[in-house]
C-alpha cells in the first residue's frame, strides 16, 4: 500500500481535510488492546484551540475505549483504501484485530496513546476536550494536539459516504480565491 | 439558472446529502428580513429524530436570526452555484439583499419563515432542537423537519471547502453496497 512522507501541519490548518467531510478512520487504545472503527459524523468546531465534534455510537466497541481514555486519532484515508474503510465498519474490534486483518501499520502517535495509521494521508492526534453532550448524543468534542499531514498530494482524494454503501469521490479542486475578502481567507 | 422537481425525502434518509460534507446555504427569517449565509460546518447527528449540528459563528448577520427565530433552511448547492457560494460567503446580509444580489429564487418552505432556495437540489426546513452549546461553541442542534429534494440526478456534484478559497468537488460515485452487513445499510 501507498506511503507518506509526512510533516506537522499547523493546528489551526486541520480544517482543510476534516472540512470537505471526508469518511475517517478513527484508533483508540485502552488497557493494552488497539481498536479502529469508520466514522462519517463530524464537523470542525473551532480553529484555535483546533476543535473537531463527532458521534461515535455506544454500540461500537470503540465507544468505551475512547470514552474511558479521553484519546483518539483521526486518521484520514484516500480512495484506495476504500475497501479497508468498509471491511473496517462492518466487523468488531471486540472480535478482529482490525490492523492485522486489514493489512494496515500501527506507529506510534506522539501525545497519545492511540495508534496512528501508517497508510493514511493525515493523522490527527485528539484528546476529549468537552463530554457535555456524550450521554445525551453520543456526541465528542476532541481537541487536535498534534497533527501529521502527508506533504504531497496538497488535495488527496477521499470519499465521503452518502448511506447505502455509496460513496462520492473528490477528486477534483476549484479554487475561488480571487473572490475572497482578505479576511475570509 | 437549473432548476429541480423535487419531492419529500423521508427525514431519515437526509443523511445522503449532508453527511458528505458539502458547503451549504443557510437561509433565515427574521422581522420580515430575509438572509442567505454560506456555511461548511456541520454534520448529521442522528437518523430519528432527524439531527444536524452546525457552527455558526456569532459575526454573521445571520447568527441573531437564527437565535431568536430558532429556524433555518439548510439549502445544499451544486457545483454550478460556486460563484453565488462564495459571494453570499463574503459579504454581508446587514448590507446586501442577498436574493436580489445573487439572482436567486426564494420560494415559501412549509414548516418555518425562513425562505427556500429554488435553485439549490436540496432544501431542508429545520428547527432549533438544542441550544446549550450555543454560547460556548456557537453550535446549533436543529431537527430537520421537513426535506424537499430533487429527484434527480440521486448524487449531485457538490463542493466542499477546504479554507483559503479552494473547493474539493465530489462527482462520481463508488458502491461497496455488497460488502456491507444488511444491519449497516
Amino acid at each position: 500500500m501507498k506511503t507518506y512522507k509526512k510533516k506537522n501541519l499547523p493546528l489551526a490548518e486541520i480544517r482543510r481535510h476534516l472540512e470537505p467531510g471526508p469518511i475517517v478512520l478513527v484508533t483508540s487504545s485502552w488497557k493494552q488492546q488497539t481498536n479502529i472503527m469508520t466514522m462519517g459524523w463530524h464537523t470542525v468546531m473551532e480553529f484555535t484551540p483546533s476543535l473537531v465534534g463527532c458521534v461515535i455510537a455506544s454500540g461500537n466497541h470503540s465507544f468505551e475505549m475512547i470514552r474511558k481514555s479521553g484519546e483518539c486519532v483521526i486518521n484520514i484515508p484516500t480512495v484506495e483504501l476504500v475497501d479497508q474503510i468498509v471491511g473496517i465498519g462492518n466487523c468488531s474490534g471486540a472480535e478482529v484485530d482490525k490492523f492485522d486483518r486489514f493489512g494496515l501499520t500501527a506507529a506510534k502517535a506522539e501525545k497519545v496513546s492511540a495508534p496512528l495509521i501508517t497508510e493514511c494521508f493525515a493523522n490527527l492526534e485528539c484528546c476529549l476536550f468537552d463530554k457535555s453532550l456524550v450521554g445525551k448524543y453520543n456526541y465528542f468534542i476532541f481537541e487536535v494536539v498534534k497533527a501529521h499531514v502527508a506533504t504531497t498530494p496538497k488535495y488527496p482524494a477521499t470519499v465521503h459516504y452518502t448511506g447505502d454503501g455509496v460513496f462520492k469521490v473528490s477528486d477534483s479542486t476549484i479554487s475561488r480565491r480571487s473572490k475572497f475578502l482578505p479576511q475570509n481567507l
